[in-house]
C-alpha cells in the first residue's frame, strides 16, 4: 500500500484510498470471516425470529492480557445474542479510528476479530470505516452490531426466574477487569491476571439443549459486574435473590489485586462468564453440560420469594448486595 | 436527575446512573420511536430475507443547517437499507459520548433520532452508550446499525446495470456538504445552504411499485459524492456510464460556495439524494413517480457498452470522471 504504514485522514474520505484500506487491511485480515464484500448493506435468508443487538467498545488500553478490543467487540456482541437464547447469524463491524494509528495495530485488531469470529463460528456481514483528526478519539473505537435467529420454543428472559430456581455461575469472576486495570496501569502482580473474554454461544447451546424450558434466564455480567445482574433479575423477576459469598468463584490473583486496588469483585464486568437461573434440581445437570463445554461452573444462590439481593457472608451474616451506582473501572470494554 | 446538566464519566458505567440516563434521556426522549425497554438484544419477528447495515456518524458540528448528528445516523442507516430495496424494519443506536457533553445536547439529538425515525416508520429497538473521558473523543459519535426486510422479487444490485439504461439521480447535489462545511468554517453566504439529510426509503418504495424489475441500480452518492457513486456502478456492471454536466442539478448557492471552497461539486457528500439507474424508456415514469414523492428528479447519463465514467461537458468536450482519491471534506457525516 502507498499510505505508508499509519492511518491519514483521507483514510476515512470514501474514496479510492478507503477502498484499499478495506480491501488490503480489513477484509484480508477478516479472511473466511467475512462474508464477502461488506456491502453497505448484506442480504441475509433467515427464518423466523430474529435477535438484534448493538455494542460500542471504547476499551482502554486496545491490547491487554487475554485480548484486546478486536476479540472483546466480537465477543460482546456474540454473547449479548446468546443471551436471548438467539444462535448468532451475522456481526457487523464499524470502526472510528484516531488518524496516525499504526496500520499494524489496526492489522492485530482485525486479525483477532477474526479468529474470535472464527472461534464462535460467525461471519462478518458488512462494515463501515470512519477516521478522525488526531486528538479526536483515543485512537480506535469499535462498534459491533449483530443478528440471531431465536429458536421457536425458546423464551429465556430476565422476568423468568421463579421462586426456588437455583443460580449458576460458568466460572471465576473479575478476571477480564483487573486484566484491563492492570495492564492500564502499569499495575504487576506475581501472577498475571488474563482476561476472561470469550464467546457463550456455545455454552447456551449445550444448556438449551439439556435443560429446554429449564432454563429459565440467561445474563452476562459485564458492565456492573455480577451485582447489577444478579438485582437486574431480581427485579425484572419480582423475586429475591440469596448469594453465598463463599460459593462465588473468585482467582486468588483476582481477588488480591481487587483488594490492593480497594474494588469489589462483586461489580467488576466480566467478558467470559455468564450467569443461568436454572429451575429448582436442574442445578447438577447444567453443571455437567458447561463443566463438558469448558467452563468451571459454580451454584451460587438460589431465588426466593420477596424482592432485592442479598449476600450470606462466609460468616453467616447478610448484607443487601447493591446495584453498583456509577463507574468503579470506567472503558473496560 | 441528580447529575446536572453534563454527562459524567459514571454515566457510562453500566450502573443506576447509566439507567437513569437511559430511561430518563434517551428512553424519554425517543418515546414512541423506540420498540420499549432498549434490551441488549431485541426480538423482532421476521419472515424471509434480511438486510443488514451499520454506520458510524462522526459529523462536525454535531448541529447544521438542515439537520445534526441525530438525524444523519437515521437516515444514513435507513437509506443503506433503501438502496438494497429493503424495507427497513428496525434500527439500533449506540451513543459514545465525552464526558462533560451537556445533557441538553444529547437530549436535543435524541429528540431529532425520535423525529427522523417518525418520518421514516422505522423503530429503534436496541441501544448501547459509552462515556469516555475528557478529550478522548469529540462530543458524540454515534452507530446506527439497521435490519430491513428484502421483499421476494426484489433485485436491485450495483451489478445490473445495462448498456442503454437511463441514469437518474434525485435532486440537487452537493448541499450536505456545504451546509456542514459552512457551519464548520463559520462561512456565511448570501443564501443558507441547508442539507438535505432525510430518509430515502419512501422513494424506494415509490420507484419499485412503479418499475419492478426495470428498477436496475440504486445508490446514494454519500462519501465521494456522484462521482464516487457512478464509478461503482459503473465497475460493479461491467459498463460505461456517460453523464451531461449541465444535466446534473446543482443549486446556486451551492454551486457558488463550492467554486469559492475549491471543492468538486460532483464528489460532495449527499445524505438525501439517491442515484437511480432504470431501462431504457423508463425514466419518464421514474421521475413523476419521484416528483409525486416531492423530489426533483432529473435524468443525467445513460450507460453504455465499455468502461469507466465520462462528463460530457457544456461546451460539448469529454473528460473522465473519476473515483475521488482521498478526502475533500472530512468529517462531513
Amino acid at each position: 500500500m502507498d499510505d505508508g504504514d499509519r492511518i491519514l485522514l483521507a483514510h476515512g474520505g470514501g474514496g479510492e484510498l478507503t477502498a484499499k484500506l478495506v480491501n488490503n487491511v480489513i477484509l484480508a485480515g477478516l479472511g473466511d470471516a467475512a462474508t464477502g464484500s461488506l456491502d453497505d448493506a448484506a442480504v441475509i435468508d433467515v427464518p423466523g425470529r430474529i435477535a438484534f443487538t448493538t455494542d460500542s467498545f471504547v476499551v482502554k488500553p486496545l491490547f491487554f492480557p487475554g485480548g484486546d478490543i478486536g476479540r472483546l467487540a466480537v465477543c460482546g456482541t456474540i454473547n449479548d445474542l446468546a443471551m436471548r437464547g438467539a444462535r448468532p447469524l451475522a456481526l457487523s463491524l464499524a470502526f472510528i479510528i484516531e488518524e496516525g494509528l499504526r496500520m499494524s495495530v489496526l492489522k492485530r485488531v482485525v486479525s483477532s476479530v477474526a479468529c474470535a469470529a472464527g472461534q464462535a463460528g460467525v461471519k462478518i456481514a458488512t462494515g463501515d470505516t470512519k477516521v478522525v483528526e488526531r486528538g479526536s478519539a483515543d485512537g480506535l473505537f469499535i462498534n459491533t452490531s449483530g443478528i440471531g435467529v431465536a429458536p421457536p420454543g425458546v423464551s429465556v428472559s430476565l422476568s423468568l426466574a421463579r421462586p426456588g430456581d437455583e443460580i449458576i455461575v460458568s466460572g471465576p469472576v473479575g478476571n477480564h477487569a483487573i486484566a484491563v486495570l492492570a495492564q492500564r496501569e502499569g499495575l504487576s502482580f506475581k501472577t498475571t491476571v488474563e482476561s476472561d473474554v470469550a464467546p457463550l454461544n456455545r455454552l447456551v447451546t449445550a444448556l438449551l439443549d439439556e435443560l429446554g424450558t429449564g432454563l429459565h434466564v440467561l445474563n452476562d455480567p459485564t458492565r456492573g459486574g455480577l451485582a447489577m445482574s444478579l438485582n437486574t433479575i431480581a427485579a425484572a423477576s419480582g423475586v429475591a435473590i440469596e448469594i453465598d459469598e463463599h460459593s462465588v468463584p473468585v482467582d486468588s490473583a483476582v481477588a488480591f489485586a481487587a483488594e490492593m486496588l480497594g474494588l469489589d469483585v462483586l461489580t467488576l464486568p466480566n467478558e467470559g462468564k455468564l450467569v443461568a437461573v436454572v429451575a429448582a434440581g436442574a442445578s447438577d445437570r447444567s453443571k455437567n453440560v458447561l463443566s463438558d463445554a469448558g467452563a468451571h461452573p459454580r451454584t451460587i444462590g438460589r431465588a426466593k420469594k420477596g424482592s432485592g439481593v442479598t449476600l450470606i457472608t462466609a460468616g453467616g451474616g447478610r448484607r443487601v448486595l447493591e446495584a453498583p451506582y456509577g463507574e468503579d473501572a470506567p472503558r473496560i470494554c
